[in-house]
C-alpha cells in the first residue's frame, strides 16, 4: 500500500520519451513552446511538455532568464490584439466575440504553463519556476506581468477547494517529514529526535495543507501544543524533560508555529484557512478544548524600539509595555499595524490577548523581540466581529489588560514594510 | 480505509453554517456575491459560497435563469474599464498596471467561482451549474459570454495534469458503479449483472478518469475488451455465455465503448489523453497485447446514406463499401470528415482499420449505421504521422483494404454538423 | 488504489505452478500430503499446498470423502505414541520431550492444514473444507474429530485480536456488498434497491468483521437503524417510503439484523464482540446516541405455543404474553433460555425490553412467532452484572413490564435445542 | 488515509478500562488469569485481559518470573487427565472424547494466550512476552514447555498465509523506518542519512514482511542492490559516492543484508518465503533482472581458521581457498555445513557461487571473516535440485570456481554449533 501511488505510467513516459527526445533536443525553446500551443499539442504534446520542463530544470541562471524572457515578449499581452477583439466584441456582444476577446487578453503563457501541467511532476516544477522568477525580479521588473500570470494560475489552481489537510505525525513518510525539517520556520528543528519531539508526544499535532497534484511537497504547516492553560514561553512548550499530556486531559490548544512552505505560492493566502480548519478538526476530535490561541513572535518588535528612540531594559513589565504599545499603535503608512504577524491573525479576526517577556530566548527570539512573545487568541464568538473591525479600518481587537500595558508608553511613528504572508 | 475519506470537517460546516444562517437567509443573491467577492470574503467566505451554493441547488428554472443574468450584467465585462487599464498599461508597463489589467479584463465572475468554490462538494456543483446554463443557452445566447467564462475556468481546473486515472472494476465502490450504468452512452448497461459482466471476468477492464475535487463522479470512462484477434462484433464481444480469456493470453485490446459522463465540462476534452494512458498501461501489465484497436459505431452513417440518396441493402459488402466511403470521403464543411465518432479518432492518430456489417444489431445500431461498425486501429508506430496528417489538412489514414472498399462506391456530398466530443 | 490489493505476485504463482504442475498432477494425495509435510515442505511447499487445495476444489462429494478419510485415518491421533511421549515426558521434563508430547498429541493434520494455508487464498478455502466437512458429519459421524481439530485451529486463527471492523456502506466496493445481500439471514435483501436502502440512508449502519487473510468475506455483519425511540415493527424500520433521519438527531441505535456468513466457521463466536464493538464504535461517532437496543425475531415462539397447548389468537395483548412467558420460563433440559437468539443477547449481557405484535408480518415471521417481536436492551450499566446472573445460573434480566406480561399466563414445558449461534 | 489506522476504538477502550480497572487493580494475577479462562471471560474478558498485559508491562523481572512460574505450574500439563481422556477415547472414539482429550492434552496457558490476544496490540505484548521468557529460560530450564507451547501458537499465528510483504523506502512512515535502523543486524545503519542510501535510490529496495496484527513492527527485512554484475564488495555497493543506477538497466540484484526483527518469534522461519517472494516480486516489475544473488557474511570462517590451526594470511587468493574450504568441508556433528549463513541459504536452494577477499573491511567483517564474503546464488533453474540435494543428505551446491578453490586446501574438522535463524 503506497502513500502515494504512482498516478502515471512512468516506464510508458520514459520509453515514449526516449523515442522522441533526439527530435525534440534539437529544437530550440521558442520552437517546442510554439509546438506545445500549437494543434499538435494536444496528441503529442505530452513529450513536448516534458522536455520543456525538463529542459527548464538543468538551465542555468543566465539561461532561465531568456525563457522568462520569451515568455514576456513572444508571449505577452499584445494590446492593439485585445484593443481589436474588445472593439469586435462591443459591436456584437456573442459567445464568438466573447471568446476572440478573452483569448487576446489572456497571453498566451497562460495556455503555455496550462499545456506544461499535463505531465506527472509539472506543478511542482511550474511553482518552483515562479520561485525562480520572483528571485530574479527585482533586478528584472519588467518580468513582473510574467509573474502576475503565473500567480493568478497558480491562485486559481491551488484553490481552497482543492487543498487537503493532513495530520503530520510519526507514522507519515520520511520523505514528508523531512520537509517538514526544512521549512519550520518560526523554531528550527534540529534533527530527526526534535522533530519527533514536535510530532509524536500525545499532547503534539502537527497539519499541513496538500494540493492532490503535488502530494510529496506541503504547502503550510502549523505545529500545535495540548496544554492546560495559556502557555507564556516556548522554551517550555519545546523543553525535552516535559511530561506529555493526554490529549483529552488538554484545555488549550497553542498553535505555536505557522510556516508556509512554498515560495513559489508566495501571495498565495492559505494561513486563514488553515487555522479554521484545524480549530474545527481539533474541536471535533477534543471536545475538552476550550481556548484555541497563538504563541507568537513579534519580528519587527527590536527594530521599532531603537527607531523609536526606545530601549527595550531588563524590565519584564516594561518589555510588554513596549511590545503591547507597538502591536497596537505602530502603523504602516495605510494604517495597518507594522508587525506582519499581527495583521495576519489579526486579519483572521484573532484578538492580541497576552504578552510575555523571556518567552523566547533564542538568539533569534532576543533579536527580534528581545524575547517577548505573544498570544493571539481565537474566540470564536468574536472572530466574525474582529475581522469586520479590522477589515473596515485595521480596528486592533485586543483584551482589557494589553490595552491597559500599550498605555504605558507614548512614542514614536511607523513605517512602511514589505507584503506577503509571514511565517508566524 | 476509506475510498473516498472526508475531506472536510463538516460536522463543523454544519454548526457553522447554522450560525450564521438565519442572517444569510435574508440576504439578496446580489448582495451575497457581492459580499463573497467583498474583503470579508476570505474570513467568513466559507458559510457565505456554501450558503450561494445551496440556495442555487434549491432553485427553479426560472431563478436560475435570474441567477445567470446576474452573471452575465452585475459581474460581467466593463469595456471602458478594460480600456483604460489597458491604456495605463501601456503607458506604463508594470507590474501593478499589469495586474489593473487583468483584473479588468476577467469578469467578476470568474472571481466569484473561485470563491464558491472552497468550500466541500462545490466544484461538483459548479459542473452541474454549467449544465444548467447549457441546457439554457439555446433559448439565451446572450448569456454565452457566462459559458465561455466558465468553460474558461473548468478547462484550467481539469487540466490532464490533475486527473487520476483509475481502474473500475467489482471491488469499486458501488457509489462509482451506479454511475458507470447511468453514464454508459454507447451499449447500455441493463442491470448491476450486465455491469458485472463488464467489469468482473478476467478479459474485461475499465478505467475512468476522476478530478481529487469529484472523487464520486467519474468524468469519462473507457469499456476494454481483451481478445485473441480483432473481433468483428459487438454482438460476440458482450455475449453472455462467451468463455473469458485469461488476460495473459490475449493479444489485442479493444476499446468497444467510451462515455463522456459530465455534460456540464462539455468542450473539454479528456478521450486522447485517456485512450493514450491507457494504452500505456495496459502494455505494461499484459506485454503481450499487441494490438489496440477500437469497436465503434458509426453514427451518421445510415443518414447520410439517405441524404447520398443510397441504399444500405442487405448485402454484407455493399454495407461496408458505403461506411468506408462515408468515412473515408464524407466531408463537413471545413473537410473535416462528417463522422463525429471519426473525427474523435483519427484526430488522435487512429487509423481507418477495418469494417464489419451485422456489428451492431441493437435497435440504436441499426438505425445509426444499419449494423455497421469499425475499427480504429491505434498503431503506436503511426500514431504522430497520422495525427499530423490529420492535423495538418485531414488528411485520413486507412488502411489498403478499407481504401478499395471505399473507392467502389461513388457518391454525394456532405454538410456541417455540430461539434463536440460524441460518446464513441 | 485498490480496497484489497493483491498481497502475493499471482503472475509468478501462474509460472511456478505451471511448470510444476504436470509432475504434481502425476502424485497421488496421500504421497503429496506426505512431501507438504516433510522436509521439503518449506522450499518447495507453496506450489504442493497451492496444487492440493486445487485438487480439493474440483473434487466431488466421494473424492472429498476419501480425502476426510485420509485426514481421519492417515493423519490421525496416535493413542501409542501419546502415551509413550506422555511417560517419556513425565520421566524427565524437559523442552525436548514436551515437545516431543506436544507433536504427539497434535495430529498431523493440523500441521497439514497450517502448510495448506500458506498460499494466498488458502483460509477462504479452508473454511470452505470445513463447511464441506460439516455437511458430511451428520452421515459420517467418525470424521468428527477431524472436525475437532480444523476447528480448533480455525478458532485460533480467528481470534477476536485478528478481525477488523469495517463500515458497510455505498462506498463499499460491489464484491463486499453483493455477499452482504446473499448473507442476509434475518430480512432478505431482494435487490441492490433494496441494499442500498439497507446502507446508504443517513439513518442506517452497517458494519462487518473481516479477516486479513479473506478481505472479500465478511465474517458476520450487524444491520443498524438510527432511530428516535425505540421501533416496534421491523415494517416501520424497512419502510421504503419513511423519510430519513440526520444521523445526529437520533438516540436510539437498533440492532435490527445479524447475519453469520461463513457456515465453515460454526462454532466460532463473533456476534458478542461484533455488538460491543459497534456500541463503542457508535457512541464515540454520535454522542447523541442513548439506547442501544436489539429488534430481534423471537424464532422458536410458535413451534413452543404448540407444545404447550396453547393459541396465538388475534389479541396483540395475548400474544406479548405469550411471548414473554416463553422468553422468560421456557428452558432447555440444561435450564438455559429455550429461544436461542434470547440465549445470545441474555448472554451478552441484555435484558428483555419490550414485546410488539405485528411487529413482522413477513411469512416468516408469521410463521416464526406469529408476527410478535422482541427489543433485548444493551444497557451500559446494567451488561455485567445481567450477563454474571446470566453466565451464573441462567438467571434472566428483563424489564418490570415484561416480567408482568409473562405471568399472566402459565403452563408447560420447555426441550433440549440445537446449540449454535443464531442469526439474530 | 492513515497508513495504520487504528483498528479498535482506543478512546472507548480507555473509559471501559478505568470503570473496572479498580477492581481488577485489586485482584491477583492468578485469579485474574482464572477469570479470563473462565465462563465470563467472553464478556468482560477484554477488560481482564487489557489489565493483565498492562500489568505485566509493568512487571520487573522477579515477577515476570513469578508470572511465568504460574504459567509453568498452574497452568500446564496434567499427565493423569491426559491419560484418562486418552482412555476414554479410544474406548469410545468420538467428537465428544477427542475433544476431552484435546483440551486435556492442550495446557490451559495456550488457551490464556489467546483470550489475552483480543485486545488491540496484544500480539505485539504476547511476542515481547515470549522474548522476555527466552532470556529467562538459559537459568530456568523448567519453563522450557512454557516456551514450546508459546512458539507453537505463535508459529500458527504468524503462519506464512497472513504474512504481507510491502516495500519499504522513502515514502515509509517514519515508525517504521527507525525500527528498520534499530533492527538492520549484518551492516549497521548509521544515521537517518545512511537509511535513505539504504532505500531511496533508483537501484536500492527493502522488502519486510509485517503482520496485519502488528502493523507498525517488520517482522524481517531485506535490502537488496540492483546493480550491472555481481558485486564483489560491500564497500562498493554501500559508498556514498557511487552513482545510482535505473532500475531499469540493473541485471543482478543482490540480497546484502536480511535480518530478523522479532527476538520474541526466534525459532519461526521466514527468510526463506521472503527470499522467494522478493525475487517473484521484482522479476515480474523489473523483466530486466536476470541474476539473484545475495553478498553474504561468512561468520563462522576466522572461528574455523584457528580451530583449524590455519592462518589467513594476506594473500586474496588464499583466504579465498580458506573460505571456500570452510563453506563446502567444516561440518556439524549432523553432517550440516557449519556456516550458519551457509546453512540457510543451501536450504533455500541456493548455490555457493563466488568468493571475494577484502569485501568486507568492516571491523565486524575483519573479525568474522578476515573480510572475505560469498555469494549465494539464487537460480531458478537448480533451485529445486540442489534443495533436495541438501534437505536429503547435506549435499552442497556449488560453482566450479568454489569447489576448486575447496580443494586447494586440506585440513580439520567441525564442531557443533547453535541453530537458529541467523542475520544473513
Amino acid at each position: 500500500m503506497s502513500f502515494f501511488g504512482d498516478l502515471l505510467s512512468t516506464v510508458f513516459e520514459r520509453r515514449y520519451r526516449s523515442a522522441l527526445e533526439p527530435d525534440l533536443e534539437q529544437r530550440s525553446l521558442p520552437e517546442l513552446c510554439a509546438d506545445l500551443l500549437g494543434r499538435s499539442g494536444e496528441v503529442s504534446g505530452a513529450a513536448t511538455a516534458r522536455h520543456i520542463l525538463d529542459r527548464y530544470t538543468r538551465m542555468n541562471e543566465g539561461e532561465r532568464l531568456e525563457f522568462f524572457a520569451l515568455l514576456a515578449e513572444d508571449m505577452g499581452l499584445v494590446p492593439d490584439a485585445v484593443r481589436e477583439a474588445l472593439a469586435a466584441f462591443e459591436a456584437d456582444p456573442s459567445s464568438q466575440t466573447y471568446r476572440a476577446f478573452a483569448a487576446a487578453a489572456e497571453p498566451k503563457r497562460q495556455e503555455l504553463a496550462r499545456r506544461l501541467n499535463q505531465v506527472p511532476g509539472a506543478t511542482a516544477q511550474l511553482v518552483q519556476m515562479r520561485r525562480d522568477l520572483l528571485e530574479t525580479l527585482p533586478a528584472h521588473p519588467e518580468l513582473g506581468p510574467v509573474d502576475q500570470d503565473l500567480q493568478h494560475l497558480l491562485s486559481s489552481w491551488f484553490n481552497r477547494g482543492f487543498l487537503v489537510l493532513l495530520p503530520i505525525n510519526w507514522e507519515s513518510p520520511a520523505e514528508v517529514l523531512e520537509k517538514i525539517i526544512a521549512y519550520e520556520a518560526v523554531h528550527t528543528i534540529d534533527s530527526w529526535d526534535d522533530l519527533r519531539r514536535r510530532v509524536q508526544p500525545t499532547d503534539r499535532r502537527c497539519f499541513a495543507y496538500f494540493h492532490p497534484a503535488m502530494p510529496h511537497e506541503p504547502l503550510i504547516f502549523v505545529e500545535v501544543a495540548l496544554t492546560r492553560g495559556i502557555p507564556g514561553s516556548v522554551q517550555d512548550l519545546l523543553s525535552d524533560s516535559r511530561e506529555a499530556l493526554a490529549a483529552e486531559d488538554a484545555d488549550t490548544a497553542v498553535f505555536y508555529s505557522i510556516s508556509n512552505c512554498q515560495a513559489g505560492l508566495a501571495g498565495i493566502s492559505f494561513g486563514n484557512s488553515l487555522i479554521k480548519q484545524v480549530v474545527a478538526d481539533l474541536s471535533r476530535d477534543l471536545p475538552g478544548l476550550e481556548i484555541f490561541v497563538t504563541l507568537s513572535p513579534i519580528p519587527g518588535l527590536m527594530r521599532w524600539v531603537q527607531e523609536a528612540g526606545l530601549t527595550m531594559g531588563d524590565d519584564p513589565e516594561h518589555q510588554r509595555q513596549c511590545a503591547a504599545h507597538y502591536l497596537l499603535q505602530a502603523k504602516r503608512t495605510n494604517s495597518s499595524p507594522r508587525d506582519p504577524v499581527a495583521r495576519f491573525h489579526l486579519g483572521n479576526g484573532a484578538l492580541v490577548h497576552d504578552l510575555h517577556a523571556g518567552a523566547d530566548v533564542s538568539p533569534n527570539g532576543l533579536a527580534q523581540s528581545g524575547g517577548v512573545m505573544v498570544n493571539y487568541l481565537y474566540d470564536r464568538a468574536q472572530i466574525a466581529q474582529n475581522h469586520e473591525g479590522y477589515a473596515g479600518g485595521y480596528q486592533i481587537a485586543a483584551s482589557p489588560d494589553v490595552r491597559s500595558l500599550a498605555e504605558m508608553i507614548t512614542t514614536g511613528q511607523d513605517q512602511g514594510q514589505r507584503d506577503g504572508e509571514p511565517s508566524l
